[in-house]
């Protein structure tokens, strides 16, 4: 960390910060300028509080130097991080296309969307069974017989299964049934939830929060991995921005930038970022041009009758359609699909 | 609701939305334009999906009229809710000053700020015993040994407490200890947890999450007060923007606005909102002349020894400095402190 | 437009809301719900101010229907518009790459690169002379001589040239030298230059503004068309976010959404978009993919010696990779390059 | 500046790069921690361009640790800058009212406008006679003759006259009939406009762009001061966010801040920031309380009939009471209206 004295600092104020800090047992590096002086912390390892050192006299701000994040860093794990669902590698070779519908409705909705997306080419199987919706009058989804149906749909179709839990009490119960869980963009910092999943031994799927930084998403995923689960895919699925033409905007860079920052693998969700079942197919051929190793799709039967985000929801055949267009573009970038 | 058609719509396509729509028991009402056919939708009391409106042939988009809160809008609700937390009200005649550290740290710590704010004229006592900190390996909180503090603290001084739950199994615990539960601003949209609250009988603080709009702050709102539990609090803590040299924007605006669309009290958070000790005092005052019922600050006898947020923690000398400049304020709104 | 109602309008405030606007011109359709009165207007091609109609007695809130962008739709004009620039045609099947220096600094530097960068298959070349610069100590450009420099290179190398004119005065030089006027993101929302650029006849590389909608970026486009210039080509350059990892966030949905709305040509420029050299191969094949018809991408010989924006210029050798790179992206998209 | 080295970087890297900024005349301070190598460039001066140190082999990332003003900040010019006009002092001890409509339309309304907020206390008049609207089919302003109104309202009531200037070309005709210069939000970073009313010798009012940050701001004022002019008021007019229930966002903390970092004085303008005349005197009041100079008021006498913005326009009785209601807070703030 850097500290940056104001311009008025005394020599006073600069010799009781150097002592305070050099007594918590790091080192100093001082830079005295014409204009400001600069107190460099060389680290012990441990964190420092920078609202702690900026309370002190003198002190006009401070300035991280290290990223914040350790097991989640490229820096501490070089070689990518590949993760084994069923027979399903994230992060590998080839991308991995997760698809299904934003709920599961009932076990016919779910089965003939799981057959389709099968077909189409997909690798996995999403859908949820605890929806977070902003409103406490919209459909809540099915709860545990969803998570039946989920169960059923992989046992019929050999697709491994995603979704959503939301509390840290009910880890065992999705565990149980799913074979990922995902924790989604408005539970990114619900940190009981991050260590109850931590905790758990399954696959994370962890949604970027709407309003996270890469960053703070980076932690998120340290609180995972933290807890011993090291297991964690890192999702792209929009931020929020000023533009209301889309839903969320999705911060395509993210997934390079993701890449070079951790050994993570990284997946986008066009689904929920643009919000528009027209723009899901050029999106989803964006994050896989960028390097994504993986997609998340909504495909529902009849989105028009669809109890959550038919808007963002593609038919089975416009599914197997982008698919195909997908191939080519995989193979020329040395990847397979 | 009002569904825009698209300009290449079909008469039978329109004809087989009207017929759908009016099949679910609502009116309609269709207008064509030169450019656009526009079907408006005559509500019948049950919410309609977008998503799956917006997914019909035809539609280019959906427009909502009616706002989606109800319990905490003032349309259904006119007069003012005032919350009574011991011998405090919140939303009636009074400003209300909650103040404390940002963490429980110790009994000294949290005592020696009780004992300092209560003579500064606060009316309550803020502390966190369960921290939400972006970092695993920051300072989490003293958990129940915190609690059991603030209730020494508040047995002391008479201040009620507030403190925030981050987790629903804790509720019962929190709720036993602290006067009102504070809902933190990455817990905002964690439905499980504001259900949980709702449940419980104890007043709300609930605050505004970092990049949730006013609406979405409202429909968290309405999450609790349809559990049963209409002693809600709203916060705003600065919203997230592209300005750096403040930690969050404060939202000013918001405090008059969600007077109008609400009749639940508002108070505001300006040690959050900039992160900046220095900027407390003048938007503390900008936002009580803005008709806030409250302010929230945090206070620390040594902000340079706190284990979180030391450079947004006034000093008690300077906070009872802030307190007498508010008092004349209050007075010429027509309030008192 | 549709006019909402306050819950507690009364009927004489709808019934003078509609005399006054069929007094305008416009017909009326009224639909009343149980909670809001809604009045529909049917328009007679003239705008009407939204503002105007919100001070009315009674009213809550207004909502547009149509896009109020004309020239720029694709409902105006279905069919795509192709510009042509010497050899090169922006928007039909093959895609564009204009590369080239942040600024022109001297003869011998553009001439290299300008060399280098068609050698490596760029079709135009870029490169500022006027350079709007957030500090007035910052290196403002060659002016006038940078202009000769363009026009020398292209003279030697064939590839034609793309500049930034700022000022309306300046739009004749300007347009003497290059082939294409770039407007910048800073002055998407200068009229006066926008006029300018609209009288004069030369194709316009029109830049998104980094906090402007989608809907903003077409109405400037709407200025230009508007004075009889429809030779414009729209940039995506990357909005402003929270996000401080990357310069700005490349809102690569804008691309296929633009193709959608309008009728225009639409090009990504990744290096301003990411302002990090090591993003920008990825990154540019992704807006390839969603479907940009073109990349403006810096190029630098030796980019720690730029006098601008080193951190987001390639070396020549890399921009070769990165051409070659994708080749096979925009033939299996069907495009060429 | 201080250099963040990668942590693969070579000494031999760090010594080149050590090297090179030596003999630009700046001096070195290393520091070599366990994870990275810091070095602290200390100045001589001259600015830096970061991106072209970030392209230098092993360099992660730079931090700025100077801010980029001189002339606008607190440090070159440590007491308040007051500002004279006619009568009127900008950043004196007087909070200074600037009121009028948002355009000149006629000279009985602007007549009209003028005599009702002297009469209710206003200081100086405003009004555009030159418009930015983002349509170019919406109302441009009266232009020249605008201007001859607002000079003939001046003539009329005393007030002096603030009014937009768009071009560089017009500065000397409006600067012949306006008081002070008004530079909108979105010319904010117009830099040719910014030089030309910098050599104009009339004060400039200077809105901060909706997408600008406070040092963008403040480097915007920088180039105005930077030719000369001294006199550069600054105005918060509210940013854009996320939130569509109000036009833009006020930022209320800019207020102190900017006083804190500049010398310059300050005003917010409620009126655009909020787009809802229900929230001007809340948000007025809030304003005030933070610090700020001075308020922008748009005031027209019959709101619905305005050609723009009449959303955001107060009626005179409604400016009246305002003005009543803001006489005794300044009061208790020390200052008089």
């Amino acid at each position: 960390m850097v500290v940056v004295m104001r311009p008025d600092a005394t020599c006073a104020q600069t010799a009781q910060i150097i002592s305070r800090i050099e007594g918590w047992g790091y080192r100093i590096h001082l830079s005295e300028g014409e204009e400001r002086t600069i107190i460099g912390i060389v680290g012990n390892g441990r964190p420092l509080d920078r609202g702690q050192i900026e309370r002190m006299a003198g002190v006009e701000r401070t300035v991280p130097i290290l990223r914040p994040f350790k097991l989640a860093s490229r820096d501490f794990h070089p070689q990518d991080t590949a993760i084994r669902v069923g027979n399903v590698t994230i992060g590998g070779p080839n991308l991995v296309v997760i698809a299904g519908p934003c709920s599961v409705e009932s076990r016919e909705q779910l089965l003939e969307t799981a057959w389709a997306v099968r077909e189409a080419g997909a690798h996995m199987l999403r859908g949820g069974a605890f929806k977070p919706r902003s409103s406490p009058y919209s459909f809540q989804g099915l709860g545990e017989e969803g998570l039946r149906i989920l169960a059923a749909a992989r046992e019929a179709t050999g697709l491994p299964v995603v979704t959503e839990v939301m509390e840290p009490d009910l880890v065992p119960l999705v565990a149980s049934y799913a074979d990922v869980l995902q924790i989604g963009a408005r539970n990114m910092q619900n940190y009981a939830l991050l260590r109850a999943v931590g905790e758990s031994r399954q696959p994370v799927l962890l949604k970027r929060g709407m309003m996270a930084t890469i960053e703070e998403l980076l932690m998120a995923a340290e609180y995972i991995l933290s807890q011993g689960n090291d297991q964690v895919i890192l999702c792209e699925r929009g931020i929020r921005s000023f533009e209301t033409y889309t839903r969320n905007t999705l911060d395509v860079s993210a997934v390079p930038l993701l890449k070079q920052l951790s050994h993570l693998p990284v997946v986008a969700d066009p689904s929920h970022a643009t919000g528009k079942w027209e723009l899901i197919e050029p999106v989803s051929r964006a994050a896989v041009a960028a390097g994504a190793d993986g997609l998340l799709i909504e495909v529902h039967p009849r989105p028009q009758e669809a109890l959550s985000d038919g808007a963002q929801s593609l038919k089975p055949a416009r599914f197997t359609a982008m698919m195909q267009g997908l191939r080519p573009i995989t193979q020329v970038l040395g990847r397979s699909l």
